[in-house]
């Protein structure tokens, strides 16, 4: 790596993290063992993939045989960031000597982690060597919210059952128990959001958010076709309107509503559990364009699935003063792509609409690995985009880099 | 900047230019204020977009307040390619001293504008300056194109109006009024059109030019059906047959047509002017492949809106003889899109199909800025593509540059 | 050339090669003029672009003299790939003693080629110089598949006809003839397909190919369906239920399936030959999704025509355990498309997973020159990727490469 990189690397591994969008249980946000980590679709997906079978990843499977099988099959992905990530996290968390991962060290490492995992007060560790002042979980609607420090774990709404899956009777019930409403009508199921996303702010939620299968289009209903499509339990029609009621609300409470766009759920029907989301890269922002004109005083931080509509993003991030950018997602989340996406991001839109990154993780040793991968992606395009062409000094252009890791964060969410 | 890249560079910059796209108005090319600068939505948009409310781009407000409300939000964007051409522009012609603009040189550099714009002889200096030859203009089908150089700005008859708008009646009030023709037919509309772009050339126009939509498929009507879609007054129908005639009318006066795809308008009906317009990335050439194959003898210059298509326009100019490959467009023209594009199309399209770019400007004080940064990026590509790989020395590599940035404008247009 | 990238590109040149596919004839693989090469159409195409006459392509036209204008239109098309790969037959095969070529060199050229590819063991000289262990060929279905090594030319049963052209009596015509079934139900279409893929496997062949249009989606029919389409002849109901038939033969004779997908046939149709194909660039490998799903134990090596169209096989390879990640095709096969596509591939998929590159040539002479350009990239990558920050040594970098040029050729193919 060379020198100017290193400088602007340094500077930004001590900014502080607010990662504004995970999957961490905060009843159970670090790892308990060496599975927690390797037992995580990341790892099953990939090693299916290579071609290992799914027996082992049945329940009666011991663990430690689990993991190791996944660890044999890691030699057919070891090229992969993912892989990377792994590392790391044997490195920085239990001081794995090596530089190299292979099915040998297996049981050093499940030893080891059973060990180090199950510290006391191992997640504040994890945390503070992070430097991770706060995280956004993921919560569904009947989420109690309790038991957790939401000024460290902040609350996000996460409202794809309620769109998708409202003609569920059970979706209904739960939004029953949980609000005290049966959403039977449009008026019904406005009060029911509404009350829902109120106790959500009361418990500190900074934001709404939902993932979209690539042909959505968000659009309203008067109250009398809601009303029939909610009797006809018509999902497809129900679904971008209820979109559309939340996006209200949003409005209405103030919160930014994340769009994580793009996602075909269960394209590979016998993939592993959490390993079967794929896409149809025919999709584009204009399908949004009547929920950009009509909420202007709603924040959409944006995530696209696909590096090809990154560019789309840019371009409405650059137009539309209520489309943000934010993160990179998923399959867009290796290093190729986030290299071109930042690059066009960062040279076409007004700096202040940039959320950098979130990690997505699932247990907080991820946040690291993922965030370190990142930094420097955005030291090498700070050097090549700024420093070099002598437009940033190297001070300037860690300050930028703050802005995207971290001042956006706390504006954007109002932190 | 390496070395070679500097070399290069230099070697580029002594080139003339000849732009073949811009929208000066030749009776008021260059600008009068700061505010016909910062005035223009590549600033507006961006100011919006990072929170400047509109107010101020209201008539009544002080052009000197609109103007300082402009670049105090340029702090939120001076991480873009934008900004860098309004330093540039303030460096190179108001002597700015800085290396960096901030709103606090407001009315150091408004007044330095006033100055320095209404000099005497202010258009004859810029033009020197930038070494510009000629400069092509987009002029509506009834612009009278008198009083100014056609050597100088070239005219070139834009058809968006006639393609699109030609079911209101204004329109086919104004051909008449130009062409004394009423086009209530077939027959009267390819007359009207032939006349029309005959005055064209007789004035020294050397193109046509239209911006499309993103799913436009031009198609030919027979003359019942064009006069019935006459009679309807339909839109729908009408574009893609009007359109083909004027292709009909170039292959009569041999002009290049065009043809800028992509563009979807009023996406963002609440933007500032002229900062409303995006697009639809679903969209493929194959739809023109009808036209390419009727008219072998058109030259078809084609700009599309998305790096994406990119690729599609490479394949098709590698494949139809008839397809030029134009510049890097509105979306496109920022650096990394066009370090992609240019790299794309370099080293697989006959280089004698390849017109490199063209300003867009809106006063003349754009284009140098534009042409430095493609120059920039040009320099960077030939030194990494085909002098560092030893395939051209130095002197042949700015001779391929030269024929992107000039001797192809003048081939392809007949000039 | 940096000196990690020559030194990784020196490893990776001394790695033998098995090609996994090509257009090579068997009886006839190697150039027997110097119109071989240049009345391919890669050239021919290119000359035709950059404004030659396909008069000189006609028959009649004494070689020589279609050879020197090609040549004189290559002065326009210097700038490829393409022209690149000529330089070096030229040079490695005629010891041209030049680093460019010109028309003034036709004659040269000309005579040399007769000499040199007229001698005696000519086709074993190439061979050996390229270290070419196999080569794929592409075989119609009644190919006699005789009077050649098909340990070397591994025939491969190519089914674009029966799929697509089965309606065509001529088609069910010679199937009769080298089967002896007449297929006009679907027992019996079943069983010709059958004895189809037998005999080709009893001679050698190691997979079955075929190339896509856009908007294809595989499907079955019930026999009863399949019947009536056949009485029907009804081609857009057949083919994607004839595709599936033989997918169905691909797992009864583990043949892996290649899958080239996304070229449109015939968009400029008074192209040269086999230079008029392009494509639309909408199109999605979720139309694939039911194959996938239902054929777990076939392997689907896949090309995709653009380079857009790459995070998605990146993806579903990712994901699925039977989607490979096959090579650079066509339109994708020039430099920058290649270093984006290989980048994203070899930092996402599992390494097992990826064929790094086939030919697809028409004569042996260009395996060489296509398989350096491809070397060149590759070695670039790994630096960049690999070595540079740190992953793997030189010597890990250059088995890298030498899985994904030939190891996985190896397994992927049972060879
Ligand atoms: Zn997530
Ligand atoms: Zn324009
Ligand atoms: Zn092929």
């Amino acid at each position: 790596m060379d020198t100017l990189v290193a400088d602007l690397l340094a500077g930004l591994e001590e900014i502080p993290l607010i990662d504004p969008h995970s999957h961490i249980d905060p009843l159970s946000p670090v790892a308990r063992s060496l599975e927690d980590i390797l037992g995580y679709h990341y790892y099953t997906e990939l090693a299916h993939s290579a071609g290992m079978s799914q027996q082992v990843l049945q329940p009666q499977v011991p663990s430690r045989e689990r993991v190791r099988e996944i660890l044999r099959f890691m030699s057919h992905y070891d090229n992969t960031a993912q892989y990377r990530w792994f590392v790391e996290i044997a490195r920085t968390f239990l001081h794995f000597p090596g530089q190299r991962v292979t099915v040998n060290d297996a049981d050093w490492l499940y030893e080891t982690a059973e060990r180090v995992f199950q510290q006391l007060h191992w997640e504040a560790e994890v945390r503070q060597r992070t430097r991770l002042e706060k995280i956004f979980l993921t919560n569904e609607f009947d989420d109690p919210l309790q038991g957790f420090d939401t000024t460290v774990y902040v609350p996000c709404l996460r409202t794809d059952t309620l769109v998708f899956q409202f003609h569920q009777p059970n979706t209904r019930q739960r939004l029953a128990a949980c609000t005290g409403i049966e959403a039977e009508d449009a008026g019904r199921v406005r009060r029911a959001f509404l009350t829902l996303m109120e106790r959500f702010v009361n418990r500190g939620a900074k934001a709404c958010a939902i993932s979209l299968p690539p042909q959505f289009v968000p659009a309203p209903l008067s109250d009398a076709e809601l009303d029939n499509a909610l009797r006809r339990a018509d999902s497809a029609a129900l679904a971008p309107a209820l979109f559309w009621l939340l996006a209200e609300c949003c409005r209405t409470f103030q919160l930014p509503f994340d769009l994580m766009i793009g996602v075909q759920r269960r394209v590979y029907r016998h993939g592993v559990f959490q390993g079967q989301d794929l896409f149809d890269q025919r999709t584009s922002l204009i399908q949004y364009q009547e929920l950009f004109n009509a909420f202007p005083e709603v924040l959409f931080p944006i995530s696209v699935l696909t590096s090809n509509q990154n560019q789309e993003l840019v371009a409405y991030s650059w137009i539309f003063p209520n489309v943000i950018v934010n993160g990179h997602w998923w399959y867009s989340n290796t290093p190729p792509y986030i290299r071109k996406d930042l690059t066009e991001r960062i040279t076409a839109v007004p700096k202040n609409k940039l959320i950098g990154y979130y990690s997505d993780a699932y247990k907080l040793e991820f946040v690291l690995p993922k965030y370190r991968m990142y930094r420097q992606i955005l030291a090498e395009v700070l050097a090549a985009e700024f420093v070099r062409p002598g437009l940033l000094s190297e001070t300037e252009a860690v300050a930028l880099g703050r802005q995207l890791l971290y001042d956006n964060v706390r504006t954007i969410f109002r932190l």
